[in-house]
């Protein structure tokens, strides 16, 4: 098998499995408890917490721990919205923020929020001058993603950070699901108050998340009751998720730091094969994220091409996991201003730290086959 | 390790973690994925869905997998709160919730609607008239737990749940969460609209929980995003997390059937044993659920007796979990018009079906000894 799927969720890393079950078995008291079982479980949330916000550069007491990406960005947005709503109801996000962000966006404009979705160009990236443009004086929260999940193109966080410092009323938002582990993100020096990532796209296991919120800033929490996590987030902790979590951002970071370049050599052998070839647009930005790799073959099915290497045990996808049950088109694409007959027709390869140029050939010589019997069939 | 503090969470069955390695390891696949390999992870994740719907009697489509008990109660309560504003802004409760629920209500205050906390007679039991005479032109829902985590008091959901019935505009929500594995609970006849249930407290894992949401039931969601769980719960599915869950609901409904006496008797050979004890006063009522029994020692600190007892090895909580770090009073004893010494030093041992009659036994004679100790230091 080659799985090359691994923007949509990633196996997880044996290590991280093991810490899962050593915690389940040994570790299972209710953190809460005040009894010496429940202290000990407590003592290694803690140490967890602390090693997470080591390894993230940031407090301890920034890091909330969640059920995954989809509830960090829910939390952080609305979580700004029904909390500072008396400072202003306007929010701006961009067009090809990942659903959760754009739901959760949506939704609360049906509660009387204003929401305004940035344009981005052909690449997919947002001009900063457009951010500038579109601040408000009850602009309350600005929410741009790290990397895009489909096309893999890298906002300029820090420059956006840079002008939203200079606007205290408002917070500034990042989705890092996709970044985390690719690429470097400093949140103090990009001013970000609040910073989503989930686990099952670090080899981790998948129930678990960490949202990162700038000391004192305030958030009207999506799960009220006990007073875990600072209270931000109610309901008794997936402690060995958390473990889990926190060994995989530990071994996915070393990972960055020595196998970044491999990475980056396997991108360039796939787009080098792909761009030779006449039905292939290739959609992703040269200095995208190097885990992605995101092309168009107009007139070709994205699900048939799917299923064809699936046949010979290789899978990829079309556009997010997420939304891929629902129309054809690519949202982001389409954002981007392609064409339908590009903007449908759009696959994304995406690799892990263990993808290796074995598989990256295999992949290639499957993949030509594959444009070769379908246009047999179709012509 | 004698381990009495079932109801704040309980050990995985060693099947359930099992299975949760194993679907971990061979299934990681985001079941949104359309490729061959997601399909699979998909078809698991329907045929767990089914089996819990199986289990608990209900329809398929009537199972939303959450990350836990909070999680369902806030989905629960804001769901409805949220959709269903404009119908009404009045909402009913008990004053002897869990604080997920309670909370979750008090957070909604904030928003604009009215809550009612319906008090509780000496032994936590909620009378059906004063439901009854609650029940406004504009209230939307009513929140009512099945067992009490403190007390283990069973409330009358029939009987609630035909009063109910006859009020269509407003929805009934359960808090099913200790009752689960424990007590019958027949939804629909109950008349209930939604259920919340939490894995850990069956000897699932931590992370993973349902929410029954009887069909045509619209929700405001908490989590925005993909078109998971029927857009009721955006978000990557936890799906080892949900097998895992699944399988512990089969086997401690299977023991449930095959076990319930036995659980009913070491609630009675620690009753006796307690209720001779000059200095203790049993809270818990006769008729409680069986795996739950608190009773106070007044003048005794209950972390004092606690942590005298972790010496033995043997553990014990008071109140719930979730709110011990707070004062020290129960909120729930002192609801039930309880003194404050009385409130105050209140202590829970709460059972597992595995619990043996000797260790019944050996926590009656430690907890004598300690007794014996704490009085005559403080003689
Ligand atoms: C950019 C981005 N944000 C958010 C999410 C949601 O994360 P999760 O799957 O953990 O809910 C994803 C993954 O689907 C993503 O790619
Ligand atoms: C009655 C009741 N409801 C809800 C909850 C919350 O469940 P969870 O711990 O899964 O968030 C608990 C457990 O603490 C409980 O006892």
């Amino acid at each position: 098998m080659i799985y090359f799927d691994n923007s949509a969720t990633t196996k997880p890393f044996p290590e991280a499995l093991k810490s899962f079950q050593q915690v389940s078995e040994r570790y299972y008291a209710n953190p809460s408890s005040i009894h010496s079982f429940g202290s000990e479980t407590e003592k290694l949330l803690l140490q967890s917490k602390k090693q997470a916000a080591q390894l993230l550069n940031v407090n301890q007491e920034e890091i909330i721990f969640t059920s995954g990406g989809t509830e960090g960005n829910n939390l952080a947005i609305k979580g700004i919205a029904l909390q500072h709503q008396n400072r202003g109801k306007h929010i701006i996000t961009t067009t090809i923020e990942h659903p959760s962000v754009l739901e959760a966006c949506r939704s609360l404009e049906s509660l009387g929020f204003e929401v305004t979705y940035l344009p981005v160009d052909e690449e997919g990236r947002l001009r900063v001058e457009e951010v500038k443009n579109a601040i408000r004086n009850d602009t309350i929260l600005l929410s741009v993603m790290h990397v895009n999940n489909e096309l893999g193109t890298v906002q300029p966080i820090e420059e956006i950070g840079r002008i939203a410092s200079h606007y205290p009323k408002m917070f500034f938002h990042v989705d890092h699901v996709q970044g985390l582990g690719k690429l470097p993100l400093d949140f103090h020096s990009s001013h970000i108050d609040l910073c989503t990532m989930s686990s099952h796209k670090i080899h981790g296991l998948k129930g678990a998340g960490m949202l990162f919120v700038k000391r004192n800033t305030s958030l009207f929490p999506l799960l009220h009751g006990g007073s875990q996590e600072a209270s931000y987030r109610a309901g008794t902790e997936n402690l060995a998720g958390i473990v889990a979590m926190v060994k995989a951002l530990r071994m996915i970071l070393d990972k960055q730091q020595s196998q970044y370049r491999h990475l980056e050599n396997l991108n360039k052998q796939l787009r080098d094969c792909l761009k030779d070839l006449p039905q292939v647009m290739i959609n992703s930005p040269e200095d995208s994220a190097p885990h992605i790799l995101n092309f168009s073959v107009p007139g070709y099915k994205p699900e048939v091409v799917i299923h064809a290497l699936g046949e010979k045990g290789i899978y990829i996808s079309t556009k997010s996991a997420c939304s891929s049950k629902n129309a054809d088109e690519s949202a982001v694409l389409s954002a981007c201003g392609h064409q339908f007959k590009r903007s449908s027709s759009a696959l994304r390869v995406s690799l892990s730290y263990d993808s290796t140029k074995e598989e990256a050939k295999t992949f290639c010589e499957a993949f030509k086959d594959v444009m070769n019997q379908l246009s047999e069939v179709m012509g």
